[in-house]
């Protein structure tokens, strides 16, 4: 049998937007071990940036974080739902903002020790005013932010958000290359 | 009764690494809605620059991802740890140095909208050879890569791991200003 082969795979919670598995795999010394999954599926996240520059920003609260947090816009993935399209519905949902461009810029695991959750970051531009329509149960306000502003948020930790310091700090990065 | 007081929390799955809590809160609009979050505790990573300027990463499997990742060194805080001591320990552990120096770099939530984790990221320079001394069920490997071709590695997708993405790019913010 291969090193990291699964061998079982038990589901131990099934909630409400996760489940849980415990799973078995063989490591490279032959041994056994059980690893706790948490199972979530796709999520894509959109920085968007304005005529002047600016980035636009969703601000919300956040039961895990107990805060009002700011973030780039975002969202899980609907069933059957691709990326880009979770990422363009998302913006408009969260901001109101269609975007005419929009383009892939990296992927990621938040948290790749314990959840297969990947999330899709996407760069949209050229954008237009649509209609924000929020679930009955999210409150966002928008906000706008140079990205150094934001990039000073990131380190004074007043922008706790991993896909949003991702995010920010990337866009920097290549238009500074 | 104030906007997202918590009204009731109910714990539905133990586990061995994380526990999940189904949580009323109160909304704004004085309805009631129930949010699922994962509990966790603290983690602390590590960006450790050596004498040339490249950072050390430790490359492992990850079965969320069924891969094998390429990682800021990084661990779950010990019952009572403080961050820093985690960093230097996992640090240590996982790649064999210790650090001179280590200072606190800024702090993220990894996935906000699920999981009450928070990571603590620190810089460490002046860096000796200690002794590398891996979990039983951890097999580890260590590689060095300078910033800008770790940079090109998030955005080739080689890189996948959000606390690293999220590090480098600070790495690189920092180093630039």
């Amino acid at each position: 049998m291969e090193p990291y082969s699964l061998i079982e795979s038990k589901e131990t919670y099934r909630g409400k937007i996760i489940t849980v598995n415990m799973d078995t795999i063989m490591l490279p010394n032959g041994e056994r071990t059980v690893r706790e999954i948490v199972r979530r599926g796709g999520a894509a996240a959109v920085l968007p940036v304005d005529a002047n520059g600016n980035i636009i920003f969703v601000r919300q609260y956040r039961h895990p974080a107990r805060a009002f947090t700011l973030e780039l816009p975002a969202g899980m993935l609907d069933e059957g739902e691709e990326p880009e399209a979770c990422a363009r519905r998302e913006l408009e949902e969260e901001t109101g903002m269609v975007a005419g461009e929009i383009r892939p810029f990296f992927k990621m695991y938040p948290t790749i020790g314990l959840c297969d959750e990947t999330l899709h970051l996407f760069l949209a531009s050229d954008l237009r005013q649509g209609t924000q329509h929020t679930d009955p149960d999210e409150f966002v306000e928008v906000e706008r932010y140079s990205p150094e502003e934001a990039a000073a948020m990131i380190f004074d930790g007043r922008i706790m958000d991993g896909k949003t310091i991702a995010g920010v700090l990337a866009y920097l990065y290549i238009g500074r290359k």
